[in-house]
């Protein structure tokens, strides 16, 4: 069996997975240098050649293959959101394709987490205290989380993994998503976002953003949060009335740690840059797996690929196949 | 049965608590007021007249009472550590002890987590860089607990909080502890301070203080940590060389978060206060369970001082009794 793989710069495929993935029993992989010189056609024809393209952000994935696979099967794409590079008439034919499956949810999971530790302690507060050789005494409002009532708006990859993390600090956790019938037992659902931001502490953003949810956080909703209340918010920025928690965090009533914000960024003069009631990560809660040497060194979306590849040569079942549902999910 | 209490300024149980103590049935709650012009014998004889004392920060219990109880059998302390308000012939008596239990462990636990996360994904230098303004892309090394060999020193009510709160992220948690034989099944034992920092990416401490582990993280282990590896410690600063951890950190090439340091406080202008890689919570880790409502309100420790009063009432077993060699371990 043959894969194809085009180089990228600043690939974020380790060196170590290429490795494993060329020591598959029963894979040959190639791959191509230099392929942005090569005409369409070209290209074409050099994935309907192999029966796996290994797809990262680039060249884009030709729509003909849809209708003219040659001997291509399986995308192995190594990222999750795919819009850019892949396209409807691709997801509809019979070629499978996966991406790297819950590295995200599990990212966004731990980011939401810290952030909502890190607000309910008021480590900006902390930091700022120390670096100023300032004497605050700083006791912190409803800091421990076996108290809290935590209110999850979406019930997705990242908040089913964020309420696992959640649950043995004992919180009472309530969750939100008109698409989820079952939540974990340890969880309530509820029905509304009435009812979700009236009884709760603290509030983590985890659904997708769509007309639905854009600007579905209120300034109405915002007000039912108790004193010292916490949002957070590693989903889209889209989704909360932005002014509504500004005025919020600006007068000192709630706090926030926001990963996304909408638009995306804030000017280098925004007094939001200073609000010690806010936590903000810039989009940018990214890090690197630990440097390890080999396999056991790369990041669990790495794993995934090559377990996909693996099983895709032995004939098992694919995990984290995307189909047309899951396809337009993404954002 | 006759519960007696010296009533405290800025006392730590809410209303709440007394509200519902007074509600046990079979229980009758005294609370003395302007106790401090009581002489030593009126004290003694005060608490000789009850079957419980409510033990707070003040008065001290008088020794006398381990010879001559009276009608005293229980005393129940509010807060955890005692020597200060009571020693050890009362320890040794008949008289029962218990304190407010693991409410100080499970604060611990989740200070540890708090620091091993905002650590991992560099919160200082996310908040500075946000604060000035300033563009750096900041990518954390080794950010994902999922992949991460976390060590833990010392396994006490803490350490065993800590591992079950970090036990969804999937990471390898490898225990020492000489004085334990049996670690959860999600976790490896160690036997020496060697193997649990050579195979460590991150090391968080809570062991007691005492000759064997002062001074223990020496400076050759510390080196044996991968470059950004991370040290945390809401333990006993003294367990340190602390001067080997800041030449690490001060060369930038470990990262810590520690609530404790030994002397516990950093000169107005020490430099460690500007280290990114430091996050120190000057021992205040501390924080108010969320204002509610009655004793649904109330912290852990609040809710085990009441079981514990009932369950006395009741002629049951109490929780978190105070013997001997546990009233030795204290700090």
């Amino acid at each position: 069996m043959k894969a194809l793989h085009f180089e990228q710069e600043n690939s974020v495929l380790p060196p170590a997975v290429f490795e494993a993935v060329a020591e598959i029993p029963g894979l040959e992989l190639e791959i191509v240098k230099d392929w942005s010189s090569l005409k369409q056609e070209e290209l074409l024809a050099r994935i309907q050649g192999c029966d796996i393209l290994i797809a990262s952000r680039a060249p884009y994935v030709p729509d003909e293959l849809a209708e003219h696979p040659g001997k291509l099967k399986y995308i192995c794409y190594v990222h999750g959101t795919m819009r850019k590079v892949i396209g409807l008439p691709i997801v509809r034919s019979g070629i499978q394709i996966t991406n790297w499956g819950d590295q995200a949810g599990h990212a966004l999971a731990q980011a939401s987490l810290t952030l909502l530790l890190a607000v309910i302690s008021d480590l900006h507060s902390r930091i700022v205290a120390v670096r100023g050789a300032d004497g605050r005494h700083i006791i912190s409002e409803g800091m421990f989380i076996s108290h809290l009532n935590v209110g999850v708006y979406g019930f997705g990859f990242a908040a089913r993994k964020f309420v696992k993390l959640l649950q043995p600090f004992g919180a009472n956790i309530r969750i939100l998503d008109p698409y989820v019938d079952k939540v974990p037992d340890y969880c309530h659902r509820v029905d509304s976002l009435e009812d979700l931001f009236s009884e709760s502490q603290a509030v983590v953003i985890h659904a997708g953003l769509t007309p639905e949810t854009e600007k579905s956080v209120s300034r109405e909703l915002l007000a039912m949060l108790p004193d010292q209340g916490v949002i957070i918010n590693t989903a889209r920025g889209a989704i909360i009335d932005q002014t509504a928690l500004f005025d919020e965090l600006r007068a000192g009533r709630l706090r926030a740690g926001l990963d996304v914000l909408w638009p995306d960024d804030l000017s280098d003069d925004h007094q939001a840059r200073q609000w010690e009631n806010l936590i903000w990560t810039r989009h940018r809660f990214g890090g690197k797996a630990w440097q390890s040497e080999g396999v056991e060194g790369v990041l669990r979306a790495h794993k995934l690929t090559l377990d996909n590849l693996r099983a895709f040569v032995e004939g098992r079942t694919l995990d984290f196949v995307i189909d047309e549902a899951r396809y337009a999910r993404m954002t």
